[in-house]
């Protein structure tokens, strides 16, 4: 490790690692919080135990943070309604005040002293390996974590957890796709220290497998596989898309390169102004349109895949319609947008359709019997096979962004759900009204950088 | 066959026979110059015969044709330098005001008596498979033709004959790529009659096989197989295109199913006014541009594949820059056009250029270094990939059009060459200028048809 790269990451650590007051505080808190999780267990005469579990159990939390996550752990005798309902009634015990969430799996959540608690339960199952619901893996991950990571490693995970947060891969969430905290734990623990993972990270030679307990398992298909040394089933860097593997690659050769603290801080984004957007969009001459509605009222792990996947499914429609997609983008708030530039920003009046071929006497006829008094250019022939011009019904972005053919592309269900109601189709300079709420997205879509 | 039918057919019978006086006027000049022939190869005292081939020869040609070919059959002892030079000078003597052509085979043409004839020394091979020289087969078509066609079968041929005509077919000329006047004389003895061919091709399932002499040959991958009696070798459709193979079904049904003389007929085509084509850039919307040069001196022959061909490696250039081609023609008459329609009028400023995955690291490296200060958009990473989009050198199809791209495509060696003399570009309404020279040829383009 070059001088200035051990300095650099000295100088992180003490950044990001809590202060004693923090922790003392933190302990505090959760310690108030696990006597009173028990004592409500307890009363309610539910089997059950109660777990830390998260970063701030397993002291890699990062300065600030202010997570607290316990888990009321369930006998497995209990079925999955009993769960559901015990394990509500004792977090709304714990956290008077607390609001019941419920995505796949039902938790309670709360602000409390000033801390983010959430309060889950789950089953007490034989090992990762044979769930019954979707976070009893989370204590096997602790403990799997707890008793391999140091101090002085636990310090590295915060330094690595920071650069991820830095470079924007940092959360296992379906917006991000980026690396969960368990995995850069898992990455530390592999490579021994924050230094090992950025050099080993430098040269991979994606898909890149790693299998820290030795399960043999290789028939992942993802860029970064790390078997979960506690169900080699799964892979725990399977939301990591290709292009954050990719991305987390080029920063730390940046970093290896030319060590620095600020690259361990996420960049200030200044929003785009509107003379600044007016520029990028006169220099470019492309066609910018976007689709804006109002957000349906879905959780982002919901969200931002039928976002994503609305905007591939327009964006085929678009290029097939020969319109040239350069580049597209979504971004949601209270709003959501689905944002197309396109290279071409208008068709001609006809569009050639090909016939069957000749020699196909029974469509040959029909076609020539169906194009016999046409508005067409044609029929005439071309290779073995009719052809005519019809007048074309697409001839602009706007035309297929229409409700009648933008509801009958491939859209998320909660999307086309909001589509349906009603939304706003903004073309070239009109994509400034954007700028409000999304000055920051939209600098980072025009200025684009690794 | 319907009433109809026969009745059109036996009308244009009549038409396309030559009248007795016709007749007797041509056998009296062919008479003449066969004797001329004869006694001129005998004065020059070479061992040669002298044949009257040709349509007029077998009786299967079209009233007002003029066209009389007489051939001089060396003996094979000759070598291919005394043929050219002994059948030259035999030429030059019967027709004194004679012209030598020199394509890839010299022969000497003359007016005579209102006659166009041909004089073409050829070799006495023991078989059509044996040729020495591109017109030993000849004696062997002519020899074939008169042996099998009696008068009446003769006289659907010439119906044949001016149904191809009629069509556009007919000719195995490398502008037509039709159908030779021995292709339709052997259709006509394979399937009877004229009506015979007409019912036949109607339902033709391309490729289709024909082997009059069952040589049991299978190997051609033409459209249309037409296995040459006199050669096995040799498939007399090979230069029928697969588009004239569809053209003669379209139009071999359409007279099927309304008979009538008219379709018998060359239709009239006016040239396109200036007026009609303004009307047409106008619903079309298209951009048509033009390229236009001097024709080069050089026979049909040669002239129309290269023209084909450069428009082709043209048109896929067009393409490749995402200008769309919808259609292309090329016409050459004093001069010559490369003529294409365009979907798309401009391309914006900037193109995407992607490069090296992120993980080929010396690549990556290289990359980044290159684009570091560049004036692009990016590098920024899609995929696994790096990105930049950088300003496009190309963005309207006459960038493409200027000598320094145009001359580095895939163009006929004669086309390349007057090419690099110079050329006009003629866009949008400009195209206008080409009417007076090549009217006819615009209004097929804009008005096509079967």
């Amino acid at each position: 490790m070059s001088p200035d790269l051990a300095e650099t990451i000295a100088a992180v650590r003490d950044r990001v690692t809590p202060s004693a007051e923090e922790r003392d505080a933190l302990e505090e808190v959760v310690d108030l919080l696990l006597a009173r999780t028990e004592a409500t267990v307890a009363e309610a005469d539910v089997e059950a135990d109660v777990l830390r579990v998260g970063s701030t159990a397993r002291q890699t939390w990062l300065r600030g943070d202010r997570d607290i996550d316990i888990f009321v752990r369930f006998d497995p005798s209990y079925s999955r309604e009993e769960l559901e309902r015990e394990g509500i009634a004792i977090g709304k015990t714990v956290l008077p005040d607390g609001e019941l969430e419920y995505a796949e799996h039902p938790y309670v959540t709360a602000e409390f002293e000033g801390y983010s608690v959430d309060l889950v339960p789950c089953f007490r199952v034989e090992s990762g390996a044979k769930t019954r619901s979707a976070v009893d893996r989370t204590p096997f991950h602790a403990e799997y974590v707890k008793e391999r990571l140091d101090p002085t490693l636990a310090t590295d995970v915060r330094v690595l957890k920071r650069f991820c947060e830095a470079i924007g891969v940092y959360g296992s969430d379906l917006r991000t796709e980026g690396f969960s905290g368990y995995l850069t734990e898992l990455l530390v623990l592999e490579f021994g220290s924050v230094e090992g993972v950025l050099e080993a990270a430098a040269s991979w030679h994606p898909p890149v497998h790693l299998d820290p307990e030795d399960h043999g398992i290789e028939e992942f298909e993802d860029s970064l596989v790390v078997i979960d040394p506690t169900d080699p089933a799964r892979n725990v860097a399977a939301v990591v898309s290709a292009e954050n593997v990719a991305r987390f690659q080029h920063h730390v050769r940046a970093v290896l390169a030319e060590p620095s603290i600020d690259k361990f801080e996420p960049p200030e984004i200044a929003p785009l102004t509107d003379h600044e957007l007016r520029d990028h969009l006169q220099q470019r001459e492309t066609t910018p349109i976007a689709v804006q509605f109002a957000a349906p009222d879905v959780v982002e792990d919901q969200l931002y895949p039928q976002l994503r996947s609305s905007v591939t499914s327009i964006s085929n429609a678009l290029d097939a319609h020969g319109f040239d997609v350069v580049r597209t983008t979504t971004f949601a708030d209270e709003t959501a947008v689905l944002y197309f530039e396109l290279a071409v920003r208008e068709r001609p009046a006809i569009e050639r359709h090909a016939g069957p071929p000749v020699q196909v006497q029974q469509h040959a006829a029909a076609f020539l019997d169906r194009y016999a008094d046409a508005d067409v250019y044609g029929p005439f022939i071309e290779g073995d096979r009719y052809v005519v011009e019809r007048p074309r019904e697409i001839r602009t972005a706007a035309a297929l962004l229409t409700p009648d053919h933008l509801l009958n592309v491939g859209l998320g269900k909660d999307i086309r759900r909001v589509l349906a109601e009603g939304y706003d189709v903004l073309e070239n300079d009109d994509v400034t009204a954007l700028l409000p709420e999304f000055g920051r997205e939209l600098r980072r879509f025009y200025e684009p950088s690794p």
